[in-house]
């Protein structure tokens, strides 16, 4: 059996090149501008907002910080359920905590098990502040499969 | 400089496991099995099977053939237009050709490279057959960035 450290093949160094580099790829290298409406923002607006940002995930902010998610597949859903999007805020169909995040100083590797574990199309990159005496999290970045396949087609460009 | 070959970095060989690794998996070696749809389903019922499905993009046939694609991002687009979607059929609001596709045997690369380069989530795998006389193409498979995803994860494990 060989030897193994985490993830990273522990065999001879040079033999693992591409290995090496991805897990000196941090999250902050290759994190995309994060997309947050507030969670009274009505299901039209939240739409729009994701068509114009072109993006698959929203994230959404109660008071600064961070308290849901809503994708394409929850806002096609809760048309099909018959939710005037005109009036209800994306507050009521967002999936609530847990989120799963991940920090800016994290391993990318450890971005892409988790995106994959968790059956999602993208991680919110969070970064805690402090808010009347109590420890809260901001959204700082994004980072989706997307990011994955492009550091993929990357790497492989040698 | 350094010789490239296509992607491929040819600098000495046992310097570059992953990437010979790489190089060696074929498309049918990682893809999904496709979701398809006929041209007449209803808007109402492709929503349904992409539900049931769990997957982002849906390929369209006309004829057993290859006539389209409907992603998540057109469906919701064509419902805030005010589309029936009891009524209208996918035929209607589907992207249709030309589709970006791939075939079974080539290269994982080239899947990741074209899907990031026209910005789509997935490409169809297709086959050529005869029809009356005439070369049609039908499905045979999915490949996406969650495949590529999963096999960045793999790759990682060692």
């Amino acid at each position: 059996a060989r030897p193994k450290v985490g993830y990273f093949y522990t065999g001879n160094a040079n033999q693992n090149i591409m290995l090496q580099k991805i897990s000196n790829i941090k999250i902050e290298d290759i994190m995309s501008l994060p997309i947050v409406v507030n969670d009274q923002t009505t299901l039209y607006d939240t739409i729009v907002t994701l068509f114009l940002e072109d993006v698959g995930t929203i994230y959404v902010n109660t008071n600064g910080s961070l308290s849901g998610v809503v994708s394409r597949k929850d806002l096609l859903k809760s048309i099909i359920g018959g939710s005037d999007i005109n009036k209800i805020p994306v507050g009521m169909v967002m999936t609530r905590k847990p989120i799963v995040t991940i920090r800016k100083n994290e391993n990318v590797i450890v971005a892409a098990n988790r995106i994959i574990e968790y059956e999602i199309d993208s991680l919110p990159v969070i970064e805690d502040f402090e808010d009347e005496g109590k420890i809260k999290q901001r959204v700082i970045g994004r980072i989706s499969k997307s990011n994955i396949t492009k550091l993929f087609v990357e790497l492989c460009k040698g």
